[in-house]
């Protein structure tokens, strides 16, 4: 991937999974909520707080759940992806 | 449980108990009203003040009382967390 | 009490009394306005400022004057509270 | 008088005086425009800046001129007051 | 004048003058455009920024120029003023 | 030009010219958009940050392209000028 | 090209490229959706943090995706394009 984020902005993939419903039928990917996972591909040089850099939590390869709704999908290459701020990151999914 | 909060938030279990209305019926989940306690499963790593990093005052274990409608409800594995900021939590019932 | 509220927050009992009307009616509970005055209970760590903690101006058994319809009304074990931000208090009565 | 005001609050007691229209009609007091002038009774214990309070600029028995609707109006022992932040108070009326 | 402006307010003489439209009528003052040009005629201590007051720019004399509708009106022993942060004034007029 | 703009503002002289639409019609005055370029006439002391006066990028004689409908348009002597924030201008033409 | 952008802002060439739909139509410039891409023609003299600049990250020739609607058109010398902040601009694409 070759997109490099500015500032306390991160790129993610978007983890979409196949879902079954109680009753056990499952959704084709229109009918789904919008997912909130996501893996970190690329992380912004940090958050300007007066003056200074500070780095980002995040790193690559982080999964991560974020605000529904959140940052911008952009296509690069024919690939989409989301660029999020790191504040609209709420946690981080340990493996 | 493996979900880590970024910055100043936390992640929480709701807390529900079986309420008696006045009349003496006992009504079942779906009509009550939101519940507003919870316990604390994990804390994230403080608030960037000025760019320093201030732990929070919540820690794990705490029960807390938090405002309603607060924070977002994700669900990871098939269970069920609120992840709140530490600012939307009012105040910490002492047991 | 067993809350502790957290920052700048403080716990509050509200104080009602009983009110009469210039014609003489006493008036029950649900006519009357909604009460403004109330008693600390308890107070919080104090604010967050540029990353140090300002001890809060009120202290443990104030009478207070606060703003109508601030702070969030919170029920924990029975009994009801009102948890508000020390910026929504205008005012201690002296007694 | 025995409100104490907090932070960068100040207790006003409002001033009113009978006002005659052009015509020559004594307007009695409801349907004169609200008063805008009040004498300071008592003021808070500053401003907090950064961590530190900057004491106010208004000082008791100052005569004042303050936005109209801006504060709350308070009622305590009978007697009602208007509690202001110093910032909606314009300037101050020398004698 | 016996007005004296709080922090980073100035009381200005709003200044009118009659005008002629360019059919050749003299517009009476209540059809006029409202005014935008002034005369202080005191100004506050200064702002405050982090706990120091910064000396405001204007000092009393200066004529200047005034965003439309910004300001409050006030009367004081019959005469109007008008009450503006510095903020709102956008120019001196040098004469 | 005897006008001396507060703070981080700038004096402008709106720059107009003759436009000629695809079809060859010259549009007289009312029918073009807004023109968006202007010469800097006066510059303020500077924008305040933190207590100091940081002084403004912009000087006199500047060729400026500034954001559509930004500013207060403001006659004296007869003459029309644009009074702008210097964080409204978006950019200098060099010549 | 002749524009100087001030403060935080860059100037952008927005790069427009022929594309086709999935069942092979080539649409016309005005079906297609905004472009979000765009060469950095200029870059500021940085963000003003605390009266200091800092430098931006942005530098000429970059590639970048931006905000869909974000900054403003302009049109200097027959040519056009787009001034941003800085803030606006999502990532960089590399090449």
């Amino acid at each position: 991937m070759n997109i490099k984020p500015l500032g306390d902005r991160v790129v993610i993939k978007v983890l979409e999974n196949e879902e079954t419903t109680k009753s056990g039928i499952v959704l084709p990917g229109t009918a789904k909520e919008k997912p909130m996972q996501g893996e970190v591909l690329a992380v912004g040089s940090g958050e300007l707080v007066d003056g200074k850099r500070v780095p980002l939590e995040l790193k690559v390869g982080d999964r991560v759940i974020y605000s529904k709704y959140a940052g911008t999908e952009v296509k690069v290459d024919g690939e989409e992806y989301l660029i999020l701020r790191q504040n609209d990151v709420l946690a981080i999914v340990e493996k």
